[in-house]
């Protein structure tokens, strides 16, 4: 029985209001001719702040490929410890009770994975099992809880630690200037999770079932293209639209739970944009106030990617309103078009407390 | 219970020999001041042939990150469905029936990954679960059959389907010079695999226990360094020397099982390069035939990064000698320097065969 336990989530000290990203598309696209529109998707998703790693005269400049790469490797190195410490101390277990490190980022690319270096660094044991992914974007935070069970599943006593690194703004193209990489400059941002998916105790969400789904025909509506410069993330305009193939999926996961998907009592949601949350709270019969810690997420602190469902996790814990057994789901959606999604259960009492 | 089928392999049409490699080096590096050391080095390695996806004159050029990548998709799409399709048909399954893909390549870094495409494409369910790893090196082979088998022993009605693609002569940089950037070229080669690992029934290798190794402090011996020529392999000269801490740790495994490490009935063993076996076999106390499917593999192929263990693997139900139960290992390393192993016994009878 594999328990999602308290995450732990950091965002970096540089902030951007939203004033302060559309002044910098205005100057940056000056003449550009549709940047009328591209402003006003900016201001449409509802993102107030946001957080990066640098500063923002740094962040506009194209360094290359190289110089990103060192930069993604020392941020990297010096803001996982602290997340990666949290979450174990919120989970209740130490680096050595860990048997896997799930580690997703789809804005850095190293080899070897970053596990390599947590395992050296921070205490995990030589035998933890490492599982970096790299291709899943923002649906990789979900994907990790996913195989986290799975993992749990095969192996009772075993313990995964799941963590997320996405700095967007790394991947920040100044040439790229089409309306939608206008608003994902405007919409993307960075931060760090970890979270710990206990296989035996734990207080957080009993994770019951996952599940997977592909919308067929959509490979090349969220990607990376390539060219000399390094990666461009492509976003289609048909993107906000995708709930529509994805809510059926997520309905029937939960039906086959024997639950009802319009009256479950937490939904921890991708906030990828507006018209995702939108969408899927009409599709799914639910009122806004349902997807509240996804709309907080993504005021706050922009699309941070494969984090999102952290992060969004991370204010369900804080609220703290939910009476034992209550019922969810987690679903993030990422390129492929893929959604990745599970139900779980409030555990908020640990049924076997150690002896006094 | 998870069975590892019977595998699928493919090499490409461009063939380069000993001597085609050796002569190319004379003349790339003409006059380098260490050349001798480089074809020595390359000769030794044993390799006789290896198969590249293009002529070695367009292998040779460095067209620049984006030209590559494209090469690398297309080749991928062009040469894994008919892998796929073997692998498949040695498994007695249909694309319906995989629950889970695994696709690892070093070689190569797509998003969405080519698990998305594969599902489109080749007739998978939508909701096939993807496991995309770019960053597990020559070890990424055996790390895919491991989370397999994890996989299954969570879900034991489940099939995972595992591709591994390699275009190793795409990541060959004309600039890097180094001894060992020399050798390098003259060691690794292209290869795509599969191998389904079924949940029930099936007839290959029992999976009984897996495990992972990451030798301390290595971090940096085998790696990616990344400028804006794209990514440069770098193995430092301290890798061919690694067995030594990874044999207590293949030794452990067996152990846990209660088997003799050095009285195996199989040995499935990554053939990074002749020192790798050499080591291996002295400090496992086995002869050399023990590892001979690895050195044919070696010969014949070169080092094909995680493809090597499904060519061994191959090579292994090719010879199909082994009695029913006999014992064996399955080992790859990779960056990090990390060791994935496990140990399984042959089944070459269905216990449970269908009704007549």
């Amino acid at each position: 029985m594999a328990v999602l336990c308290r995450p732990a989530v950091a965002v970096p000290e540089h902030v951007v209001t939203l004033e302060e990203t559309l002044a910098l598309a205005r100057a940056e696209h000056r003449g550009h001719p549709r940047l009328a529109l591209a402003l006003r998707l900016i201001e449409s998703t509802g993102v107030r702040t946001r957080h990066i790693i640098r500063p923002v005269s740094r962040t506009l400049v194209q360094a290359g490929i190289g110089a990103r790469h060192q930069v993604y490797v020392a941020e990297a190195k010096a803001r996982i410890p602290a997340v990666v410490e949290e979450a174990l101390d919120n989970a209740g277990v130490e680096a050595r009770d860990i048997g896997m490190i799930v580690y997703v980022s789809c804005t850095g690319f190293t080899m070897p994975s970053m596990t390599a270096w947590m395992i050296d660094a921070l205490g995990f044991r030589p035998d933890t099992r490492q599982l970096p992914i790299a291709q899943l974007g923002c649906a990789a935070g979900a994907a990790a809880i996913n195989r986290a069970h799975d993992f749990c599943d095969a192996r009772p006593s075993a313990n995964v630690l799941v963590v997320a690194c996405e700095f967007c703004s790394l991947c920040y193209q100044p040439t790229d200037d089409d309306v939608g990489d206008i608003l994902c400059a405007g919409l993307f941002a960075d931060a760090v999770g970890a979270v710990v998916v206990r296989g035996e105790g734990g207080l957080g969400i009993r994770l019951e079932r996952n599940a997977s789904h592909l919308v067929p025909g959509t490979e090349d509506w969220i990607s990376y293209s390539v060219d000399d410069t390094g990666f461009h993330f492509r976003l289609d305009r048909r993107v906000p639209g995708t709930m529509a193939p994805v809510a059926p999926a997520l309905r029937g996961l939960v039906e086959r739970q024997h639950w009802d998907v319009s009256a479950l009592d937490f939904y921890v949601v991708h906030a990828g944009g507006p018209r995702i949350l939108e969408d899927l709270q009409r599709l799914l019969d639910v009122p806004r106030t349902a997807f509240r810690h996804s709309w907080a997420t993504l005021a706050e602190r922009g699309n941070i990617a494969s984090v999102v469902v952290l992060d969004v996790l991370r204010r369900l814990f804080e609220e703290d309103s939910l009476p034992e057994a209550a019922r969810g789901v987690i679903a993030a959606f990422g390129p492929g078009i893929t959604a990745e999604m599970s139900v779980g259960t409030w555990r908020s009492r640990d049924p076997w407390p150690a002896a006094g």
